[in-house]
């Protein structure tokens, strides 16, 4: 079982990674936790080409194929041999991003990007997504908060991370395995909102 | 006018590039020579990461989406940009060593290669691939006589270089866009050959 955890930025992805990998473990699970871009060797050197430098370092094309590189390592090496062992991978944003980042938000065509990730991936798509949701204002403020320079999609226009937000919502209208969860509050309130859409889904396995 | 470079490893595509610029110019063309991956100091970062480390550094669809990123760059930011100058652009390497190397060789889906570099380019195709054709044993005694380390390619085994030779064959016979030059002789002869290719096409023009 493939869990991603998407959305804005600040919005708590890592934080709720860890939380319900411990929560997973406590209850037996093998558990395996990973993040993207990045994930193996190979594709956190191809992160460090994507998330440093001004917002326009690439054109949207080049992003969408960066990340798409990097997916296609993390899956081959990473992701397939632990779901082939039988371990529960929860990733720190995955296929969803791009549609809704080099999609929603920069104007690539959908079908496009999703052909694309196919071709990466042999077809991998996650079981479950759950979609972290703050609106942007306040996701910004918390990810600019944590630490001192703003990375390349944070440094964005607040109009491109509105248009990321909404297609995260358009994304969820149009498939049932992408659930959306209210990411204010703590992070054990979230958690716990997590936990009540995940146990049922480990119930029925 | 598009004009890409094709071979093999050590067939001269370098020097032959280098070559018909200089002819071109001494015929009053405006010519803009690069390369592949590379071109653009974006591309040239994603090439540190392709050709060096070893064989096996990357599955083949990293390979194809790093070299098609590196492509996006490269066609968005110079070759669109010279080719709308007017400038005839010649490139060592283009879209065809995409389609040999990692579909003949590698085995990936050609259709899916074509689509990959149409998402990359938007639709850009050379007017004229010079196909150096050299047999593979002779090209690569070229290149591991020109430098100390061989790069991550002309590592890759003998029968690679020649499913990739068998692949550039393939594709000449179904492509009159393609044309095959005897790469045998020394660097004037082989110039002479390409000379002969390209006279008529710019005379019609």
């Amino acid at each position: 079982m493939l869990i991603a955890f998407e959305g804005g930025e600040g919005v708590g992805k890592s934080t709720q990674v860890a939380r319900l990998a411990e929560w997973l473990v406590a209850r037996g699970h093998a558990v395996e936790t990973s993040r993207e871009p990045g994930g193996t060797p190979g594709a956190e050197a191809i992160r460090a080409l994507f998330v440093t430098g001004a917002a326009d370092r690439w054109v949207p094309e080049t992003d969408a194929l960066l990340i798409s590189a990097a997916r296609a390592d993390h899956v081959a090496r990473r992701i397939r041999p632990a779901l082939a062992a039988g371990r529960l991978v929860l990733v720190d944003r995955f296929v969803h991003s791009t549609l809704a980042y080099q999609g929603h938000g920069k104007g690539l065509d959908l079908a496009a990007l999703r052909a694309l990730h196919d071709f990466a991936t042999g077809g991998l798509w996650p079981d479950l997504v759950l979609w972290l949701d703050l609106p942007v204002a306040e996701g910004l403020a918390r990810a600019r908060g944590r630490k001192g320079a703003a990375d390349r999609f944070e440094s964005h226009d607040r109009a491109f991370h509105e248009r990321v937000r909404a297609g995260f919502a358009r994304l969820a209208e149009a498939d049932r395995r992408i659930v959306r969860v209210d990411a204010e509050g703590d992070a054990a309130t979230v958690a716990a909102r997590i936990e009540a859409i995940v146990a049922p889904l480990l119930a029925r396995r």
